[in-house]
Parts: structure tokens; sequence; C-alpha cells
């Protein structure tokens, strides 16, 4: 079985090519690929299938989604644990780096099926990719207690990007901040918790962030984050659209704000190709025990 | 440039054949191989180079190693950090494992030359693969703090496998120690730091192990402190050889004490092979800021 590895900003993802759908992707396999020492490690695993080999079409009436004709290819987006997961701002960018990498896509701009609806993508004259994150919600004001034992309380907005975040507009230097344990949400506020962005405006249309992702601790990037992390900046500049060059700790996004939508544009970059050991492939899971 | 991935009862390495030294690799390379976002990911690098190739003849005169020609392949090994390092015992059993895959040792026994010094390896009849590891110290009583923030004290032997261990037997379960946090050693014992091993023995030459690396945090495995954790055992029984079995995070392992050498056995499993993006090779690590 052939696989690639690829990254967007320090997001990590093992690709996988299954046109026909022929090769299915199981939840064991997705984690024992995403499994950091003993399968290939990644944040998680891109299936490509062509919608055209799915057995029920896909979804294109999504909020934020544009209707017409069904893309040609479907992204199966699974989390490092194995679980499917409707979208991944990072992931789609590397999928359709991969794609058009492998002369499966030759557009410049075009449109992939996901669990979350059809989302755009499209290739920037300077080497990026662009993707559609559907709709921005800023929800009202919220807290959070960043670090401990006391912690930091910082104010911030609660902002829905299909997922729940607290961005927290700061002036002092991100780096002072602890993120080495889970900043404290107000349950009321974030019942199924979130993510919290800490963001510094560092001038008009540029923000630097740090993100504490919901059950994965302090990351390099968080395409959902970045998009919150500008919303909420324009939103304390008084704006509902225009464009924030975004600097998180795995690189630099480009996050554009329209009514209706979001698009996230950045390095998608493919790291190797290669076939999985039949060995591997085949061994049960047996004397590889799961980190607890 | 072609690599593999591979790893030893958790513990993963990047795999590269330059049989006649001509790709070299700079310490940047082997940091950027292993970065586990940006990367493929890994804990080291084993680069297998011809000793015919050499620039200098490989040292064959390290403690505990025997004399004898010169073996065939050098085993150029890096930490994740791209520094040189002197002997990996997992790392040894996966580069064994992969020259046999590709054909490049044939025999079910042979020699490696390292910045240790010649180390043997040989396959056995199980799948597993053994790697002689040199000599094992037992220097003396110690003693470490372990969790926070008072902690629990244990006492242990201070063992030399080259590099140094402090492993301590204990009763308890366990998974009921708090590994989070380094370990405090004694400095006046362990002035460069050390690696802590918790050990349980489970039946007469069996034990089970968890490990605190120096610099690394818990991992899922340690060649040398499955050796010390042996080690330590067999003092405890009024042994000084013999073989045990260590049960370890990542799988299972079997450390045979002899007077003068230890061998480390176990699984040794390649996950896949490839070739890496020459784009990513070609770029600078610009806009790739390394994690904290």
């Amino acid at each position: 079985m052939r696989f690639a590895k690829g990254h967007g900003t320090g997001n990590d993802f093992v690709i996988l090519v299954d046109p026909g759908d022929d090769q299915g992707l199981s939840a064991d396999l997705a984690a024992r690929l995403c499994d950091r020492r003993a399968g290939i490690g990644a944040d998680g695993v891109l299936r490509a299938v062509r919608t055209d080999a799915l057995a029920a079409a896909p979804n294109g009436s999504a909020a934020g989604s544009p209707a017409g004709p069904v893309p040609e290819w479907y992204m199966d987006y699974r989390n490092s644990d194995g679980s499917p997961a409707e979208m991944c701002g990072n992931g789609i960018r590397v999928f359709a780096r991969y794609l058009a990498d492998q002369g499966l896509a030759t557009r410049p701009a075009f449109t992939v099926a996901t669990r979350s609806g059809f989302r755009r993508v499209r290739f920037e004259d300077d080497g990026n990719i662009t993707a559609e994150m559907g709709a921005v919600t800023v929800l009202g004001p919220g807290r959070v207690v960043v670090g401990g034992p006391g912690g930091v309380t910082c104010e911030g907005l609660r902002i829905s990007v299909g997922n729940p975040h607290l961005a927290c507009l700061v002036d002092a230097a991100l780096a002072g901040f602890d993120l080495t344990r889970p900043p404290r949400l107000d349950p009321a506020q974030f019942p199924h918790g979130g993510n919290v962005e800490l963001v510094r405006v560092t001038r008009p249309g540029a923000a630097e962030m740090r993100v504490h992702e919901r059950g994965s601790g302090e990351t390099r990037s968080c395409g959902t984050g970045a998009v919150a992390a500008a919303a909420a900046a324009a939103t304390a500049a008084g704006q509902d659209r225009g464009s924030w060059q975004v600097s998180v700790p795995g690189g630099q996004l480009t996050v554009t704000l329209e009514p209706g939508a979001a698009w996230l544009g950045g390095p998608a970059v493919i790291v190797a190709e290669g076939e999985l050991d039949d060995t591997w492939l085949a061994a049960a899971t047996v004397g590889i025990r799961r980190p607890a």
C-alpha cells in the first residue's frame, strides 16, 4: 500500500490515494498509521476517493458550501485515534497539494467533497494553497484561566468555526504564557470544552497566535484556530471582512474573512512518499501497546 | 533520497543506506528527518555506510567488543537533534533488520562497526534480533525522588551501561508512579543526570519496567535501560548471569547477562520505505520553526 506524508504549518498527515474505494480505511489502520513510534506518525489520515466510487453521493448541502456539481474527489479524513472527522483546514490544503503533485487534479482551483460538505481550494501564485473554511460566528465574550496554579485570566471572544474557540487578544508577549496544562474554560460557556487561542495583533492586518487544542494540548498550528484568531482581531478593529496574516509556531497562514465564509491560505508541503511494509501492514497490534 | 522507517519496541528510526558515504548526513538534515511534524519523525537516524568507504578505519577497540576483522557496515547513528551518538541498542537491531531485508547482510550473525566499537548482532529463530550491548557495571546503591511535589523516594542501584542509570526495584504497581516530570537524582551521584528505571520483578527471570530517559522524558522503551533493569533484578537475586524477560510499554525485550557483556533481544520492525520529496529536501528551514 502506497502512502505519502505531508504537513501544513506543522499539522501533519498521512495521505492515501484510493480512487476506487477499494482499500477502504479501518479505524485501526488509521490509528496505526498515525502512531508516531510504531507507525508513520501524523495528526490524521487523508484518504482520497473518487466520488463516483462512493456508495452514497457525498453531502454538498452543508452551511457555507456552494451547491453545484459533485466534485471529483472526496476527502475521507480521520483523526489520529482513527475516528472519522468532518474537515481539516490544513489537511485539505495538503490533500490538494498531493492530488496536484500526482496529476490527479490539474486545475488551479477545484472543489473537494468532505464530511462537512463541498469545500473550494485554490493554488496561489506564491505556491501557497487556500481552502474554504465555511462560516465563522462570533458568539460573544468569554474568559479563560491560563497556566497554573492561580493562573492568568484572559478575556476573549467565543467563536464558532464549526468547532468551539475562545480567541483572546492579549498585549503581552505570547512566549510568557504557560500552555503546558489545559486552560480552564467556563463549563457554562463551553460545555464540551474548546480550543483556546492567545492572539497578539502585531500591526494592522497581522497577528501572532499560540493555540491549545482541545484534546491535543499546544500545537504548532490549527486552521480553525487561525480563523478564530483573525475573526477576533477583525472584530476588535471593527471589521467584518478582510485578510489577516496569522503567524503560528509552525509558520505563516493567511485568513480571509468574507460574509458567510472564511478562507485559510498557507504552505502545504509533501515530505515523502513510499510503500508500507507488507509485514507491518499484516501484523496484528499484538505486542504494540498504545501509549497511555 | 531513499529512506526507511522502523522501530524496536517503540524506539523509532529513520534509516538511510549510503554505501559509498556519498550522501553524507548533516546534523541539520538528521534533525529535519526526525522532526515529527515537518519531517518523517523519529528518535534518531541510522545511516548505513560500508566501512571500506570511510575516510578513517572504524574503531574496534572499545571495551567489551571483540577484536577481529573490520565489519562490512558502519552504523552512523544520530540523535533526533542531529548530534552524533555512540550506539543504540534498539537502533542497531532495526539497522540489522533493514540490511537483511535489503539483502545487504545475508548471514544469521554479523558484526557492525559503531562509534562505540564493533558490536555483534544475530537473528533469532523466533524472528527477533539480538545485539551486543557491551559491559554492564553495577556501581553501588543510589536513590531518587519520583513525582511531585513531595514525591516518593525510591532506592536503587547505580548502573553503567555506557551511560548512567539508576534502576529501582519496587513492589508497587508501576502504573502508580508519576513520570510526567523528571525524577530528582542526587547530583553528587549523577553529576550529568541519568536515566531512571522503575522495575518490578513479576516472576523469576521476568520483570516489567518503566523508564524516564535523561533529556527525553518517559519513553516506550530504552535498550540500555532494559539492561540496567535486568542487572538490578539479577543482583537482587544474587546472580551475575542469565536471561531476563523485560516488559516495557513498547513491547517485550530479552536481556542476557554474561561476564563482561550484555545482550539485548527483541522485535525489530520495518514500517515503510520510500523516497524523500525533492522539494522538501531542497527547502531551507525557513518558515519551519522548531518546537520550543
